[in-house]
């Protein structure tokens, strides 16, 4: 009868908070998706706890699965990889392995989640390296952005698999049949950039997706395209950076807003104007990054994710089950590879 | 006499709007700095249009040197280096060659911008390749980045001499003897990154500076360091990215304001507000790249500049002039060049 269920598994102790906020999520995530059955996996006494602190506990819905361990949020991953094998980091991503979950999510240290995840599910065939995507909001709705962070120094190839993932995820959970894809780089001109970039221009401009060419840094929050494939490096340094200037915006308006009586008093008109903004972008309805290119679904939650935040993650987790992302994945990308190799050996 | 003045050449052709912006600009600067003198190159019966069309003439603080051509804004770098020999851009650089001025500013394509000095003005000794510097607003003042664009690919030595750069340049405009550098990656622990920072932050350990470890994306906006240093696809992507979100919240802002009869209300009352937020961040008081190694002071406006925002990249030639940056950091480097070098001898 279990069948009925889709069984996601959490990380309980993974994040800046831990249990105090993925046991909460779990529970609001359970009154919202009817169909959702979640997997707490973490060590007994801490989850058990909260549990009783939010008057809630184990159902046919809310299984626990113990686990021994943490992976600390600066532990390098190899250590993780190697000393910690009864994390709830690796037990969660193993109950993915083993069919027991169709998905797990956490918001534990991104290198430790990635390396243990390619270690216990594998890269789809065709996959050299998996990626980190994410949603970001833009001028004109949402767009995907990959890597970001998971690979440095990506290849042309890299980057043109990259896309291909992209694109099938986006076409796959936004319903698009063919999304339009942009490869980042420092100047639309077909001369600039770096050899892989250009090199992966080549590759995306005969691969049968819908590539539209180079985008630069502001086509992303232009929402130029749905998808904007880059290195992990070049990714991860852009989206830090908007974190840094969207707390520096906020800094200084509410400032403003604090300077004196007068502003005080402005403050108070303005607010629920600022807030309607805010909730446009509010970087916690974007909060679920996909580790796409692996045998299995494993969704990475901002390491200080509030319980707001982690639900939405969970709800990323439960749109790619439905959608099967990964095996999309593999169908699409084992077709593109062989149109390729056809027009190599043409 | 023209001892007593500090002479900057413009590019009056320059940038989307020309001399339409370039000079209203000069008059503007001429009225603010009483020791300056500006040399406007361009297009004879264009400048002095647009002169007459602000009631001003020619002075002995404002003089017009003809060129023949135009380097258009999407033109190849290559084409105007060999083609347009007597471009606005090039006759202006030339003035600095020849020390007819001190300083030039442009607004004109980067690219071209960027080739036509490095071969008019060479690169100082010890420097491979110049670079392009910025200052950007923070939560704490302000920091300077480097490269925005101006190398892909850089390597570990090229970083050094970024950071080196930047260092000697801040120190001088900043009046801080030890400004921090910080090295761009995409984490803050020894492990992370790419070859070329990794092997750059071992450099910039034993190098006298003041090097304070890696930095990521948001520690930019924080102002954690004075001088950010990082490849110039890095930083060129960083910085478009910034002023795509910064376009989207500012869409957004509005449009939530302009909703109905009430949040109009609430704009009347806000807005006195939201403007003096947003003069604290203004990208207009930070126009003015550098571009950093050459033998010479070369300013770069943001192409889309208006007459305030050139005012300000004027305003940043003068400061860098007055300090004499291009041989502070000659000195600088050769001092740190022979420190290597002796270290690399033991």
């Amino acid at each position: 009868m279990s069948q009925q269920w889709v069984t996601i598994a959490l990380d309980a102790m993974g994040g800046d908070h831990g249990p105090s906020v993925v046991v909460p999520a779990a529970i609001e995530a359970l009154r919202r998706y009817p169909r959702l059955r979640l997997i707490l996996v973490g060590l007994d006494e801490a989850v058990q706890g909260e549990l009783k602190a939010h008057n809630s506990a184990l159902s046919e819905r809310l299984l626990l699965r113990a686990a021994t361990q943490v992976v600390s949020m600066c532990e390098p991953p190899s250590q993780a990889l190697r000393g910690k094998k009864d994390s709830s980091m690796r037990v969660a991503i193993n109950l993915v392995k083993e069919g027991e979950a169709m998905a797990c999510v956490s918001a534990g240290n991104t290198g430790a989640l990635m390396a243990t995840a390619r270690f216990v599910l594998k890269t789809l065939p065709g996959i050299d390296r998996p990626a980190i995507l994410s949603k970001l909001p833009t001028m004109n709705g949402h767009t995907h952005v990959l890597d970001l962070g998971a690979n440095v120094d990506s290849s042309a190839e890299h980057l043109y698999q990259f896309a291909v993932m992209g694109s099938v995820l986006v076409s796959a959970v936004d319903s698009k049949p063919a999304p339009t894809v942009g490869l980042l780089n420092i100047g639309e001109e077909e001369i600039k950039g770096n050899e892989q970039v250009k090199e992966a221009a080549k590759l995306l401009q005969g691969s049968g997706l819908n590539y539209t060419g180079f985008v630069e840094g502001d086509d992303i929050y232009k929402g130029s395209v749905d998808v904007v494939v880059c290195d992990g490096f070049v990714g991860n340094v852009a989206l830090k950076t908007s974190e840094g200037l969207a707390k520096m915006v906020s800094h200084y308006i509410r400032q403003e807003f604090k300077r004196n009586l007068l502003t005080k008093l402005a403050a108070l008109v303005a607010m629920p104007v600022l807030k309607a903004f805010r909730a446009r972008i509010d970087p916690r309805n974007y909060n679920g990054a996909s580790l796409v290119g692996l045998r299995g679904i494993v969704i990475k939650s901002h390491g200080s994710a509030d319980v707001h935040s982690f639900v939405t993650a969970i709800g990323e987790a439960l749109v790619e089950v439905k959608k099967n992302v990964p095996e999309l994945i593999s169908e699409q990308l084992s077709e593109k590879l062989k149109v390729q190799e056809q027009r190599q050996a043409v």
